[in-house]
């Protein structure tokens, strides 16, 4: 008779691009390995994917190929199934639900499905008993979900936030040593494959706000509000804000941040912004270069804790999927978001500009006499204090010349108020570019 | 009738210094969030300590005072024993030897424990169907045991190294920024607290070999094995090294190292060191500055992963205890070390000076002619290639003087042999400083 607990963690695999390819090869490589850490064996059954004829890379004559991937979930020979498909709704979300519902195990690293669905299929999995497990769709290869929801488990967040979008930190890192502009650098990055043809899912934010949404939903027990998240992409950086930064004494990351308002009497009110930010060349985030992820968890015990490494890729994401199988396979199953999904809380959002602190404004204005003076009213009438302007010289392109500022620690509502009350000025060619300053 | 789920998790509380205090704390502060989390209350029942009337500034009101410490588990109404005594022997040994025969979990933050009887302790653990758990012992309230155990257990660990004492990392950087010597920076460090008055355990590397055998344990499969780690401290470091390596693009750091030599044939061979190294300015190891520990795991298919945070402290201490003690309250026991004890290999020691790579090496000779010649032709001797040498100018104690050279790529034991072949030398005042080069 087998011992149940040494029966192998049976699969179905859906989904056969990189990810799955990866994981296909390193439950090869590092099955021995993975079998003695898991106290089983994990052995993929079955698999499925658009295109059978394909060439992967990977020998899939040991494995059952179903056609109709939705049909996975039936299958008696399954304990978990991987959805490697992508698309937060369409046949990832059909599976996912089809294989909760026939009690499996479900992993998936589909960030676009969890921030839009995560909560529907967390109640689901609970009042099945059945795992929901999603390391691999935030950050990669890091266990930041892990790290979060059980490392951290002790501590009440103070604030999350990183980098969380390896294309954009890519792009602004490279911008930072070559001193080239946004948009010859995202065609070299999509020369090198660093960058998809359609760029706007990374540069403008919406894979970060995925990630942020899941992130924060753990961090601070709310219910998962992707359309809540605040985004702002890179591409309006210059390569004018990236020196303007450095000789401040600043880097200019694309940063993910959440954090919570506590005000007695009122419900806690959940900020999530992703944005281009200014970060001090002394912080760890500074450091973090090319296309790594890197994520700074705040706890009131823990103090600033940063996890670190590479945010996508085959082999760090197929290493987070394998290590949510192991966890499985070690009947580790737990609550996904941190808290049973019954008492994740509905979160108001809190203001935007309802923070404080120093900002970096940018401007671009035509050169002519006037317009500081025009620019200085406008932040004196919004009580805002200026810290630092710097006016960079002539422009070759008709005139354009550009300002920057850097304001006193002060409410990031008056900024705001600022740019309001310049929006209508003939003097700027275009909306100025608002950074925040993140503090050391 | 209550469900066994939702009944408290007992604790029976070890040891009331800084980090005790700091859980007791911990549980008043954050008990709602960590029952919601935990799925159930932790609950302390039971408190020991030797002196029954010192103030912690904790109200121990609600706890049993116990006053023979070994005897708290015995106690029927205590589910797991929080071991935060401290040494390798004694009662803290006798205690968790008795809590885990008694069939309770045990969490400890004792890393010498740990690092001597940790196999032991394991095995009985395992034997017993009992937790044990030791994530406050490693790295302070950095999760990288977890991270290791978990996070990363999809891959073969390449190696494993990081900063793993804080006031080792805290003199270094200050030594860094501030150009004065190791013993005026030591005694600072003594005066504000941040170095102890015996310092050895931590400059001379006993404290993070410690951490550096657990680490090690979990991320190769093999038993602990404390004593086969070479260890070296930061007294030699001078002003004047920090300055070359500054000017050679480097930064020194006390590095805990582990990996693995895998020849066809013969045994797998673990070499583990805590030596001060020299970390290239773009290693996000040289930025970790202060009392900040930081681990970094190699993994064949996650890549390079970063653990950074506070390596000590009451809070962050705290906060990795009552996160071993969620996990036993969500019921998520497994096996200390990843795999079963009794699967952990042994392992042979590898040989040092068995790797390849640039060595910094630093030589006080007398100034007088003749010395760099007999440096050179030893280095010629022993097949070691220079690739760059300085001589500083002629110190003010007695015609001393510093030469300064970084090797080429090439056998550590080489330049063993030539420190060997110098041994006897009337030139060298004192034995060289040799420190190996991390790779970037």
């Amino acid at each position: 008779m087998t011992d149940p607990q040494t029966k192998p963690l049976r699969v179905a695999l859906a989904g056969l691009g990189t990810v799955g390819a990866g994981v296909i090869r390193l439950l090869k490589d590092n099955g021995t390995l993975v079998a003695d850490r898991a106290g089983r064996p994990i052995q993929i059954v079955s698999v499925c994917a658009r295109d059978r004829s394909l060439d992967r890379g990977v020998d899939l004559s040991g494995f059952v190929w179903e056609d109709d991937m939705t049909q996975m979930a039936e299958r008696g020979d399954v304990d978990v199934v991987v959805e490697l498909v992508g698309g937060s709704d369409g046949p990832a979300l059909t599976l996912a639900r089809n294989a909760i519902a026939a009690g499996k195990g479900l992993v998936t690293a589909n960030k676009a499905m969890i921030a839009h669905h995560g909560l529907e299929l967390a109640e689901a999995a609970e009042g099945r008993g059945c795992a929901l497990k999603f390391e691999a769709a935030v950050a990669g290869g890091i266990p930041v979900i892990k790290g979060l929801r059980e490392g951290a488990a002790a501590n009440a967040i103070e604030r999350i936030y990183g980098i969380l979008n390896g294309t954009a930190n890519y792009i602004l890192s490279t911008m930072e040593a070559s001193g080239a502009d946004f948009s010859d650098t995202l065609a070299d990055a999509q020369r090198l494959g660093y960058a998809e043809a359609d760029p706007a899912f990374d540069v403008e934010g919406t894979d970060a706000a995925h990630k942020l949404a899941i992130l924060a939903a753990i961090a601070f027990g709310g219910k998962v509000d992707f359309d809540a998240v605040a985004c702002e992409g890179i591409s309006r950086v210059r390569a004018a804000d990236i020196a303007q930064a450095d000789a401040l004494g600043y880097v200019i990351r694309l940063i993910g941040m959440a954090d919570v308002d506590e005000v007695d009497g009122a419900e806690p009110a959940l900020l999530q912004e992703v944005k281009p930010c200014l970060v001090p060349k002394g912080h760890p985030l500074a450091h973090v270069t090319g296309a790594t992820n890197a994520v700074v968890a705040e706890g009131n015990y823990s103090g600033r804790l940063l996890f670190q490494g590479a945010g996508a890729g085959d082999g760090p994401t197929a290493s987070a999927v394998v290590a949510d199988l192991i966890d499985i396979a070690r009947g580790e199953v737990g609550a996904p978001f941190s808290v049973p999904a019954s008492q994740l809380k509905p979160m108001a959002r809190a203001e935007t500009g309802g923070r404080t602190g120093q900002t970096y404004i940018r401007f671009t204005v035509t050169d002519r006499p006037g317009v500081l003076a025009e620019i200085t009213a406008a932040m004196r009438d919004a009580d805002v204090s200026i810290e630092s302007l710097i006016q960079q010289g002539r422009a070759n392109n008709g005139g354009e010349v550009l300002v920057a500022m850097v304001t006193h620690d002060g409410p990031e509502r008056c900024v705001a108020r600022a740019v309001e009350l310049l929006r209508d000025s003939d003097s700027l060619t275009a909306p100025p570019l608002v950074m925040k300053i993140i503090r050391d």
